[in-house]
Order: structure tokens, then sequence, then C-alpha cells
């Protein structure tokens, strides 16, 4: 899957983004528009408390037309109560009298500490005059969401005719649930709503959906893609395998930026009874403390990955028919430890990219899932982020 | 419940330990004995990877009568084999020899790295002249099984005619599933084996089953006790109180001491829809690596407790009945969080005893989780365990 070196916008998509206060200088507002309605379609957090853009978010993207995606760091607006929602309507309806919309073609984001009310007229002082500011390069807009993220995150490949982008937030409080952290797709590709919505479940499913830098479940979660159709049909296999292979790559990115982390940690299983326990126990690895500072340390302590696959106890594990592979050294067989060389695989687990493979031996499903190591940086940015 | 200053023993319960060589210097080899049969019962991990010692264990406890257990730390012989299997056998084989009684009631366990052989010569040498040393004191026995624990844990209390002592060990690896860490509990009361593995299971299922350090189930867990009668019958219900409250009790101070915690964290969830669902949020409250390091940072970041709740998205939670409090000072009401004096949150999460409680207002089920912070010397501690 070849991405272009620097990433692009496709036909008919601009971005601009500002500081407007909320931060003391970083950027903190971002405003994506489309120069035409676009088709839309969205997942967002399972998460009990889902913040106010989120249920303004699953009203709007009903519609299946949005124009214009509005989002702002540093407050979630979540635990805001109804004067919260009435914040991001307001945040809605300035974003598209700007870009001259209605305000139902508009999705909001927005991302940060929990539980503070959103400064509503700062925001929307803020939008005055951005449409002036729209301009082609995506990663302009990705800086405008960044909260702990080390650097901005944008990507974008060719699918046929058609380009597709993604802009992506996001660090930590990251184990999605059927959605994601903030990502943004835009694509000039001409599809309709429902065939948008489909490929965009299954591109998530084993992207997004697979990806836990801490296990918790953020109350923003959103993945939102734009198809504007300006670049006419495309082959709908030949789009999705792309959708499919740029959503697992900004993945790849979001967890080797884990808060404090230095590697991306991929845990896959193989032979496993049902898809459902491979993910189930390929997550459980990719979750684990233990395993997670092993990486950490470079340590070779391969029981740990027994023991992170053996706790899944619903899930069909035969420890006499287990393997396991650290950067294609075998250290299990048959669910005994071998005798390996410990120095090699000491060296290999300082590399950048940290592979753990399981076959367990019981049937044929296999999942990838994607992590990051734990590490005291993770201690140092979550003891204070409110107070900082 | 009141526990003795300095933990005794029952009548007719010794112990011994020594150092035999398995570690430099600290002690690494432990014996408990009674001098009569004692009716036994245990619990072991539900980890597809359990241990030799807990394979012979299951075979050994089925017997329903136990005169010794013999553990040693720093190797716990998982993921070993059927030569582990084998080392196992020779090491209750060992013990029974010393003591004067037969194999089949020396229950055994191993504690330590995963996935080395037993060096079982040097044990079967080290358990040579230990019963000549055997003595009152449950403290000596708890230091024969300490690995990354602080401080060596014994409790013991009255409950009528009996005495009841808990010796444990356990800091890291801990999120018993169905059993616990190490923990061996010693009684003089008069039961039958039915009763007592009722009491057992009863009391294990609201302490050892409800503690998380960090999420990971060991491959060694174990909580067994012996009663051998010498102080007569007892009267069920109290006895089983007693019982349970020493049980919440050990697993506060094995929770005290998960590696590099500076902080008791109790998570309690009232008016859930029913018990497995208290549960289940409870733990999700203990083990969430956000909400673990807002307590070590003392950050009253209060969002946080709403996305651990939140993320439990199967479970019955209602965001407009849901309120909050930190160590008994409100912080969220009906969803909302409340302004609320930061400052004084602040010094309470400084206390060593750290108590969130969510009220879900939807049913009148209960239950408490009990963890700790999540400290950088967690990472310290487990970045390097293998090779230290």
């Amino acid at each position: 899957m070849p991405f272009h070196d620097t990433p692009i916008f496709p036909i008919g998509f601009r971005c601009a983004s500002r500081n407007c206060g909320l931060k003391p200088s970083a950027k903190d507002l971002a405003l994506f528009a489309s120069d035409v309605d676009a088709v839309a379609a969205a997942v967002f957090t399972l998460n009990h408390f889902p913040g106010a853009p989120i249920i303004l978010g699953r009203e709007t993207i009903r519609g299946g037309r949005l124009r214009a995606i509005v989002a702002n760091s540093k407050v979630s607006n979540v635990a805001t109560g109804a004067k919260g929602l009435d914040n991001a309507r307001r945040m809605a309806a300035a974003a598209a009298a700007e870009i001259g919309t209605s305000a139902d073609k508009v999705l909001v984001s927005s991302t940060g500490v929990i539980g503070l009310q959103l400064p509503i007229d700062i925001i929307e002082k803020g939008l005055c005059g951005m449409r002036a500011e729209l301009q082609s390069n995506p990663i302009v807009g990705a800086e405008g969401i960044m909260t702990t993220d080390s650097h901005s995150k944008a990507l974008s490949c060719t699918a046929g005719n058609a380009i597709i982008t993604w802009v992506a937030k996001g660090s930590g409080m990251i184990e999605p649930n059927m959605a994601t952290m903030l990502v943004y797709i835009f694509t000039d590709a001409q599809l309709d709503t429902q065939t948008l919505d489909r490929v965009l479940r299954g591109a998530v499913d084993v992207s997004f959906n697979m990806l836990s830098v801490d296990s918790d479940t953020s109350t923003s979660d959103t993945c939102a893609i734009l198809a504007n159709g300006m670049a006419g049909s495309v082959d709908e296999k030949e789009f999705a395998a792309a959708l499919a292979a740029g959503c697992i790559r900004m993945t790849e990115i979001l967890a080797r930026d884990g808060e404090g982390a230095l590697h991306l940690l991929r845990c896959t299983v193989r032979g496993a009874a049902d898809l459902s326990e491979a993910r189930k126990i390929a997550k459980s690895m990719v979750n684990s403390p233990l395993v997670k500072t092993m990486v950490h340390g470079a340590d070779p302590n391969v029981g740990r990955l027994l023991m992170a696959v053996g706790k899944c106890s619903d899930c069909t594990v035969r420890a006499d028919s287990t393997d396991a592979w650290i950067n294609g050294h075998a250290v299990v067989q048959q669910g005994v430890r071998l005798v390996f060389d410990e120095k090699a695989v000491r060296a290999t687990l300082g590399q950048e990219v940290v592979d753990l493979v399981v076959s367990l031996g019981v049937g044929t499903a296999e999942a990838t899932a994607y992590g990051c190591d734990l590490s005291k940086g993770y201690i140092e940015e979550n003891a204070a982020y409110y107070s900082s």
C-alpha cells in the first residue's frame, strides 16, 4: 500500500487551524470543509458517558450528509449536562455560518479534559474569519486537534481515480470500542451512504477497534468519513482495501505515539477457535502491563506471553498445542519454554517495532492487536494531566 | 474485626523457612506443618497455563486432607512440561519424608520466574533437617515465600474457641480469577471438608477475587485452608464471618503492597443492576491506568471515574442517575461534574487509603474492588524482572 510521501487532500477538501485561546499558545481549533456536500458515515464511542459532541454527532450523521467538521482541543465537553449539549450546538452553528452551510451538516468534536464546560464564546470568536484561511495541507488541520500527541498525524493514498486522506489525534485513553479516537477520513470518491458506512465499519473493525494504548475507552471517540464524489465512481473492492490499509497504518501511528511509548507492539494470534477468541487473546496480550513492561525493558521474560494468553479463561487454549515467537524467534513450543538465544531476542526487543506471535493450534482464526510499551513517561503524563 | 497485634498460629501448626540456594542469600524455602492431619480445601488459578504445582495441587486436594505445605520462591515451575510435574512430585515427597507423612498430604507451591526448570536437587537438600526448625511464629513462614513483596504478610484472629491465621505473598501479576496469589490459611477449628470448602469460596469471592494490582492473572495462584480441629467445633456463621473479614484485610495488605504502590485504592459501586455488573464496574475502575495514575498524582481528574464506569458498555449505566465521591467528597451528581473544593479533594487523594465510590441508581447491588496506584516503581520493577 503506497502512501504519499507528504499527505495531500482529495479534490474539494481544505482545512484551517488556529489558537483561539483555550491553550496558552498552541493551536486548539480546527476546521475541515468540503466545497460541496459530502456523503458521510461515522462510528462513535460506546462509553456510557459520551461527550455532548457525540450525542449531537449521532443526530447529525443520521442526515447522511456533511459539509464540514469543526474540532477543538483542551476541553472535551463531557459530563457537562444540558449546557454542554447547547454549547456543542452553538459550535456547529458558528462553523456553519462561517462556511455558509446549515448546522445539521457540521460534525463537532471536542477533545481534552473531561468535566469542564466549553468556553463557547472564545470558540465562536475564534471561528470568525477561518474560511479565508482554508488551505490544502491536511497537516494544518491535524495540528489543531492535538492533545498529548507528540506529533501531528495525517496520511493519504490513491485508490483508483480517488484520493483518501486520514487526519487523526490520539495517544492516551485509547481502547476504542466499535469506534475510535478522533479520526477524520476525506475522499473524493463517489459512494452512496450505505456503501460508505459498510466499508468504514469493515476497515475500523480490523484497525482502530484492535488498538489499545491503555485499555481505557474515551468518552469522545469518533471516526468519520466524508466522500464528496468529486473524483467520480471507484471500484468498491479496491476502495475498501485501500481504506482498510490506511486505517491499519494510522492505527500503527497512533499506537507508536501512545503516551510515553518507545515501541509499536503488534500481537498476533493464529490458530484460534474463532475470530472473537483470536481478537480477545490478542487484546489481552497487547493490554497486559507485564507484557508491556517486558517490551519496554527488552527483557525476554517469555512466561508473561503465556500468562497473558492463559488468563483468557473463557477461551479455548491448550497448553500443549501453544507455540510463541518474539520477532520471529521461537520461544515457546507446545506450551514449554524453549532454550533460545537470549542475547539475540533481547536485541530484537530493542527494535522500534516488536511483533509477538502466538499460535494456539486449536482452529484457523487469526487477529492482530496494536499497542505500545508501558514506560515511566506514561505515569508522568497521566499523574498530573488535569493540573498541567 | 479485631486482629492480633502480633500474628500467632492456631494449636498444632508450626513453620520453618530457609535459604536453600535459589536466591543469593534471602530466604527461598518455607515449610508449614500440622501436628495431625487437617481437613483441607483450596482454590487455584483459572489461567490456561497452570504451573506444575497447580496441576499436582488439584490432584492432592481431592484427598481432602493435608499435613503440610512446602513452598519455594524465585522459580515458579510453570511452562516446564513433564519434567516440571515430576519435580513438583519430588518436592512433595521430600517434604513428606522430612515431616513423616505421605506425599499425597503435602501441598506444593512454587513462585517466581515462569519458564525455568526447578533446581530440585537444591530444594531436596534444603528440606533436610527443617523439621527440627519448626516454630510457632507465622512470620517465619511468610518470609520464605516473598518475591517482590516489600514486607512479609501474616495475620491472625480469634473466632470463638478457634484461631485463624493467614500467611500470604503477592505484589504483582495479581488479578486472581476464582482463586488468588499464594495465601495459606490455618485454623484449629473443627470443620468438615464440604463446610470448609464452602466457607473458603464464600470468603475468597468477596476478597481475593476482587483484588487487582495489574489485571494480570498469575499462573500460580493458590489459596488453601487447613483446619486441624484441635480447638474443637465452632459456630459456622461466626467462623465464616471471621474468615471473610480476615481475607478482606489480607486483600487490602496485598493491594497496598502492589509493586511500586503508595496507596491502597478501594472502588465501591452501589446501586448496580446486579452483583455481576457491580463487580465488573468496580474492577474496571480499580484496573483503569488513568484512574490509577490520577490517584498516584493526587490529581482530581474526576472525568476519569466516569470514563472507567462508562467503558463497561455491556452494563446498565445511566448517565443521569450516576453520582460519585472521592473519599467522601461529592464530585459528580446525575452524570455532571460538580464544582467542588479541589484543594480539599487533592489533599484527600494524598492519603494512604483512597476510597472511590460510584452510585449508579439503577438497582441495589453493591461490590468493592481492591487495588493500588500505578507508579514509576511498577515500571522499574517489571522492565527487568527476569534479568534481575
